[in-house]
């Protein structure tokens, strides 16, 4: 029998999944609930991955020509009621600002006043404000493509609200494009998939299945919406980003129009698409263990983490010296265009404490630096994509010669594990009776809620879609970009089927 | 008689310099009106400008030991009403989020539902809100100093609203800081206010005094209240940014204690200081002209534009060959740690069209190549810190080493031409009668509305600022931190005084 170790984190998440989730962000100071219902105070350590996301994101945004631009946080309820479906989506959970300002009512207490004629909402998404500018800026086809971005916050009066993954007030950024041609907006709306796809994957370490959603799991307003779904370590989707082919119906509602080539007016053709700050909750869900958060190092705060270990005043000064002389070396050793985030991390608590903090925090690698190594000219190395015990003495030169490539190496198993879970836990299910059993813990055998994703038929019918949805609370995820023609039976009616889609349950 | 030439903004700063500067917005493309009163949009031109503000002054956080976060947008009431200063001083002009749905009427209208049991304040600033995380996070002097900063979005509930200068919603950062001791709280009150001086001076190219407000111009809550100062090109001053001790006022209300060395729990010391979407419009009122916006290169979302002129396919192909044969070095010469913007402007418009887009844009430096430039291996340079007739010819390898040390003298140009201004408008006054001519324009020899800047004494009486500005609408902008001891008369009330002041009108 092995010998079973203490974990940092308690819940484990066999234990308790959801309880192991708040544990985590909470072990790794992330975020913290605020005293405003539903909205979280993202914490230094959170924030600077979600600024990581940004940079890197919005990179590829103007690689392909976006520019960034902000609208305001208000919508007037008249704008917001222009598209059916769009208000229908939405009317149902949102802030509504009626008044202007707090008046005292004579006895020490204020009082709400000002009141406004037309209520404004605190925008949930911003199709419809955005519109309204867009109408005005363009006028030709030479106006076209116009491509808009903005990093923002938006508000969802959400019931039931979890860090990061479902939050009152949570930060994204939603991008904006219109076309003179409905195909170059429908290619569009791939290439934005397709950067968010490269994103999760070569930065997040989160192998993404890019594909379309059903009729009923659309943006309301969209006539396509596209999204990447990746797996979390409780085998249920997480929806990642979403790219949405919005038709004529937000240029038919804003009245965007555009003068084509032949002198005509024309309705243009838009989309939208977004992430958010859900991306930390999908990092955390997919690659944490029992231990805490690990990061993979492209969104990683910081890359190394310095602990020096000593005993007594003379150890200090040596040990101190020793990597202080490479400290510069290491701050100036470039790592995928940027320079390495190193933290040296010399407060006055225990070394021991250091580690576990680090530990928690999913700092790729974990240098610890005492005497000993001092003499040998080593540094003992821990790698968080290891077990917290592994660690190695390597010598001074080569991990500064390697470090590059050691968290490349890092990044690449993050990667592999989360593609290799995700694969063991797909099932080409053909049967129903398999299908409701993969989705129904029903014996001690099978702890985890369900088994995974079901790569399944299905007839292409709504009815059969929400009955599942209904009988197992299983949603189809998407309809998969690379998915082949096979004839095969829907695996709810038997019905004809020409393609698989992904089932499972979801966030 | 010189000829007059017509300039691309009208009325010119002469004629109307409030409509004027809405023109040079207009013209340059920055931002425009939204359809939610008193909101702007920012467009990709302006944000790029304030993208450019962020990054650099986001490093200069960051440099000092600051962190980023993210508190929520919404303030509860009752936070809000903790702070009794602070919530007089806000609670005028605030948007109030009352309800959380819209629900329809049965006739085809929405209504407002779900009222909230307590209104939320969309926040004006976010002591409350962020202080209420601060009491959580704080225990011991440990750990402190905490420095925070965040990156947001505020609403105040303006009645008259300008671009930039005043809007209902706004973009800013506020940092937030806690310390054990009080002149450790002073002393980065002042650090910050440097880096704010030094950011304006450097980067927006616009000389500020930097000083200490008076009790009645202290942000509501705080025990001293540092700002800089800058002087508009219609002489009045514009406060370009604020840094606020505020004591043991705001860790009182919310409860920000500490465990100090000796074991005894002591309130924390608090600071807070912002800049924000208004250093646009001081960078629009300080340097454009009557052909628009003039950018300092340091802040410019592109740094050159390069037009190619040509009439016939043969020379277009001359011109652009020629052109991107050294665009490559060009894109990647080093200016000041970061790459040249370079814009190549190779649209289907004439030459004279995009000319004059970028001059209104700003851009520093135009080149315009055609066939002869190509002929003798040159660049026709246009420098948008002087006079858009005034262009010059040199060789092409001479632009290309010597394009960034045009690029430093322009800004070096600007930066020193708003000084001169100021300084040649700021007067030593002593006289009432002569500062009440100074301030109030009453004959046709002075078309701009009062002189500039007054550097009087004051004896630091309440009552004297109260007079001043109700007669002249003037205001002691600052006392600066420079001033020197001097004995002198109170320019009101011929008191003694020991020190000048600066008067002046104000945005």
């Amino acid at each position: 029998m092995s010998k079973k170790y203490k974990t940092a984190i308690s819940p484990t998440r066999e234990e308790d999944y959801s309880q192991w989730y708040q544990q985590v962000i909470k072990a790794s100071d992330m975020a913290e609930n605020s005293d405003v219902r539903g909205c979280m105070v993202i914490k230094p350590w959170g924030y600077s991955i979600w600024e990581n996301i940004q940079k890197n994101l919005d990179q590829m945004f103007k690689e392909i020509g976006c520019k960034n631009a902000y609208f305001p946080l208000f919508i007037p309820k008249s704008f917001f009621e222009k598209e059916a479906e769009h208000v229908d989506g939405f009317a149902k959970e949102c802030a509504v600002v009626t008044h202007t300002k707090l008046e005292d009512d004579g006895q020490g207490s204020l009082n709400v006043a000002g009141e406004l004629t037309e209520p404004l909402i605190v925008r949930p998404t911003s199709e419809t404000i955005i519109g309204a500018s867009f109408s005005r800026w363009i006028s030709s086809y030479r106006d076209l493509p116009l491509m808009i971005n903005q990093w923002a916050n938006v508000v969802r009066w959400e019931l039931r609200t979890r860090l990061f993954l479902r939050t009152t007030e949570f930060l994204w950024q939603e991008g904006h494009t219109v076309h003179s041609e409905e195909q170059e907006a429908i290619k569009l709306t791939t290439i934005m998939l397709n950067i968010y796809a490269k994103f999760a994957e070569d930065y997040l370490a989160l192998p993404v299945i890019k594909g379309e959603k059903t009729v009923s799991e659309r943006f309301p307003g969209a006539l396509r919406t596209y999204c990447i779904e990746a797996m979390m370590q409780d085998k249920k989707a997480l929806q990642s980003g979403t790219s949405h082919f919005l038709g004529q119906n937000f240029s038919k509602s804003s009245n965007i129009k555009f003068q084509n080539k032949e002198g005509c007016e024309e309705y243009a053709w838009t989309t939208s698409w977004g992430v958010s700050t859900r991306l930390i909750g999908a990092l955390i869900m997919a690659h944490s263990d029992d231990d805490g958060l690990v990061l993979p190092p492209r969104i990683a705060p910081n890359h190394v983490v310095i602990i020096p270990i000593f005993r007594n005043e003379e150890d200090e000064i040596k040990v101190k010296t020793f990597i202080e002389d490479f400290l510069p070396q290491l701050n100036n050793t470039s790592y995928h265009g940027d320079k390495l985030r190193i933290e040296y991390d010399d407060r006055e608590i225990s070394g021991g404490e250091k580690n576990w903090q680090w530990i928690k925090k999913g700092v790729p690698i974990r240098l610890e630096i005492g005497p000993r190594d001092v003499a040998n000219q080593s540094v003992f190395m821990a790698r968080r994509d290891k077990a917290h015990r592994d660690k190695d003495s390597i010598s001074r030169n080569e991990f500064l010669n390697n470090v590059v490539s050691f968290l490349d190496d890092i990044q690449f198993n993050i990667f592999n594990r989360a593609l290799k879970f995700r694969e063991s836990n797909t099932f080409l299910l053909d049967d129903y009776n398999e299908f409701y059993d993969f989705f129904t813990p029903n014996n001690i055998d099978k702890p985890m809620i369900h088994g995974g994703f079901a790569y399944s038929h299905w007839c292409g019918d709504i009815k059969c879609e929400e009955e599942i949805k209904n009988r197992l609370k299983v949603t189809i995820r998407c309809i998969p970009l690379n998915s082949k023609y096979e004839e095969g039976k829907c695996i709810f009616c038997s019905s004809n089927s020409t393609k698989r889609v992904y089932f499972a349950k979801n966030y």
